[in-house]
């Protein structure tokens, strides 16, 4: 199992956030890191209960970057989940498909929850991995927080570690591999305001995909040999 | 899918009812039954959001018997599961192995959620057909309780219907059954201590084994016939 950070970007209710480090204490998360939140007062506390130590513990981080430091895998929770492919940066998986992807992992999974309004903007979800999304009514499908992210520790501590698995490729090699793909859409001009979602397209396909080590070496391998040969042949053309 | 009923048994805290009533919005469920509650007010209406109209039709039972007239499975929740045959009252299933059994049931199904702190009493877990546990940490096994039903009734949302299933016994011709067995154990002198124990037994067994109205008649053709033959031996033989 990895090791998972619970990251609330912008909460404005106290409770819910006491609310989601009992959560975490019940599911044996310890992690959790706060962006722009609101104030942590006593209400946070008493909701807490015996998660009153992951609230004491919990980190305020400066920015959303910041907190995904060091996250090998990052995790994005929507309540609007789409199944259009023109929407692609809102695909997302139901939270049991997500823990048995992410229960293999060996490394830091950091898992976004955002604001009790307006959830994550577009900008916080092109920088995950994978999305999440607990399917619910159409009529109301908006999760009190606390709720969303019981229910999503709950898939994680209920799966199972799956075995005979592969060394998967790190969280700076999956980083390095996106670069490879920015860099040979540089090289082959690659339309430039296209370049921005296929980008996370790709970073999308990598994070459901899971590569191991060897499939990440084998992935690099063909994007930089790409890259490097068009550069050849475009030095040996000129200028 | 069954009608589902969700019983708060002796709830303590106003702001918990109506998160649970927020929770059963988002996953569909309706009928919200209190036994012995706490006073409702505006921070239950607060914590309700979208779900303030099932609030306001929330029920209060004079009862347990009350609140659970007319239900064909009564399941109850336990944050204390046990392995042990010796503690059989407190045998539980996780909630999607519930949901699974739970998902092709026509009828209506009671899901218990007990008090804050105590949990159900030994009295209330043995009217229950069925327990679910939610898996936690040991450390910390206690969910507050809206987490808890958030999670089963996303379960319950989440289970697909069970296909080609067979039509099930309903919640009448189950009592049956347990009524015919109570006969069969006073017919052959079954020690009394030991019948409550045994009755609750059976009926967990035929809680979990979802018997067909096919098997209902079955079993109870095997029962009656025992209790029967017994009876008139017994009569035979003479006072």
């Amino acid at each position: 199992m990895p090791e998972v950070i619970i990251v609330l970007v912008g909460p404005k209710n106290e409770g819910n956030v006491g609310a989601v480090a009992r959560a975490m204490k019940n599911f044996g998360a310890r992690r959790l890191v706060l962006v722009d939140p609101c104030r942590i007062g006593d209400e946070a506390r008493k909701r807490a209960m015996h998660g009153a130590d992951i609230l004491e513990n919990a980190v305020t981080a400066k920015s959303l970057d910041a907190a995904l430091r060091g996250a090998d895998l990052v995790a994005g929770t929507t309540g609007i989940a789409t199944a259009s492919e023109k929407r692609f940066l809102r695909i997302a998986v139901p939270p049991k498909e997500f823990a048995e992807r992410v229960a293999p992992v060996d490394g830091t999974v950091a898992i976004l929850f955002g604001r009790e309004d307006f959830g994550l903007l577009d900008g916080e979800l092109a920088r995950c991995d994978l999305l999440v999304t607990i399917p619910a009514t159409p009529q109301y499908p908006v999760l009190n927080l606390s709720h969303a992210a019981a229910i999503i520790l709950y898939e994680l501590f209920s799966a199972k570690r799956a075995k005979g698995r592969l060394r998967e490729a790190s969280g700076r090699e999956k980083e390095i591999l996106h670069r490879a793909l920015a860099e040979l859409m540089r090289a082959t001009d690659y339309a430039p305001h296209l370049r921005a979602r296929t980008r996370i397209m790709f970073r999308r396909l990598v994070g459901r995909a899971a590569p191991s080590k060897w499939e990440f070496h084998a992935l690099m391998g063909v994007l930089t040999r790409a890259t490097k040969r068009i550069q050849r042949h475009e030095r040996a053309r000129g200028p």
